[in-house]
């Protein structure tokens, strides 16, 4: 059986288990508190960070290394397009999102207001709160950009960008910290993106002490 | 022409610089001092970071994007492996010196010594300068024990992998920050590496007011 290595609210293991998901590749899902860093798990990933995949005799980490090699190996559906100036431009916005948004939004809003309780690293830092807040609104804003012009982030096919927006956007909506209503185009792919089937073990995660917001597995938010 | 908007010193640069001289594709190189948010550059690339290569007749952005692009459009001297297995350890190991190794000892110590005095950001902040110097011990000490196994990072070939990690330490090269009596397995390794005609525009990079070190573009160093 293969396994993934993953915690709820980590958007890399969720982009992974959207892919995984979309290609129906069967995987349990093991949860690890990977920052208690144990050895166990450092063997597995010396970077000390989910996801890590089981699979095909493989440990493999990195969520990037991970999708791609599941595009590799079972190609359909494609989640890159064929051409190589359009798989530029996904793996551009999977960049973008994985770090760029990673950095200026989810750690500054689910890791201030998740992960420091989790992890025990005090109190969430108001200051970072406020700029996540505030970055949020600007990515937002690129984002219906885009989709004004493209039926999906990257294009006019769902891709692996799409993901990697969507596994960030994801545990952001899971503490209410995205503004839906700001561009009516925006809500349209998600909710295209949460009804996917794919979708649905990432709505069904709960974190203890931490209860999702009403809406968040509600597919007519 | 093709051209290249890069920074000297910015690891993501010297990392698709190496895979475009290693598949001899020329480029015009365009220094981008990318931190001030020229409005022409940020049509570029709306992340306002470098590398931006226009090539092809396309304007393409971020660095684990356009070298895979490049491995795509010019496979030939692969920097990726063939199997999917031996592609994810590449992938992995990229991802390991692009984000990893970037967040705990490039930012710490290129990040403080040159880009705080660059960018007029303040004097560099000692707590972060002895973090970055740590951590470096311990990111050598990984690279050697993969190249006790290996002749290379990811496997017997060389790949973009080691490209990763020689862009970034080839930054810290630069202003000292590599203890290369610490293995002397790495020691070849960077020798090997440094001595490819792909690395020769990296060493004559100079950035003002920050001397090289004099061993930084030794080959016998």
């Amino acid at each position: 059986m293969n396994t993934l290595y993953h915690y709820p609210l980590s958007p890399f293991s969720r982009k992974v288990r959207l892919c995984l998901g979309e290609k129906k590749i069967e995987v349990a899902l093991v949860e690890e508190r990977y920052w208690e860093n144990d050895p166990d798990f450092l063997r597995r990933n010396p970077a000390g960070k989910v996801p890590v995949l089981k699979m095909d005799g493989r440990t493999m980490a990195d969520s990037v290394a991970i999708c791609e090699y599941l595009e590799e190996t079972n190609p359909t559906p494609a989640l890159l397009p064929k051409g190589a100036g359009a798989r530029c431009e996904v793996r551009r916005l999977v960049g973008w999102f994985d770090d760029k948004f990673y950095q200026e939004v989810t750690t500054k809003l689910t890791g201030e207001r998740v992960y420091r309780k989790i992890m025990g690293t005090g109190y969430p830092d108001s200051t970072n709160v406020k700029a996540g807040a505030k970055a949020i609104k600007y990515h937002l804003d690129y984002m219906a950009r885009l989709l004004d012009e493209r039926r999906w982030l990257a294009g006019n096919e769902m891709t692996m960008a799409d993901f990697a927006a969507a596994a960030q956007l994801s545990c952001l909506d899971y503490t209410s910290d995205v503004d839906w209503n700001r561009h009516e185009v925006l809500k349209d792919w998600y909710a295209k993106i949460k009804s996917r089937p794919a979708f649905r073990s990432i709505l069904a995660d709960e974190v203890p002490g931490f209860q999702p917001a009403a809406h968040y597995a509600d597919l007519d938010f």
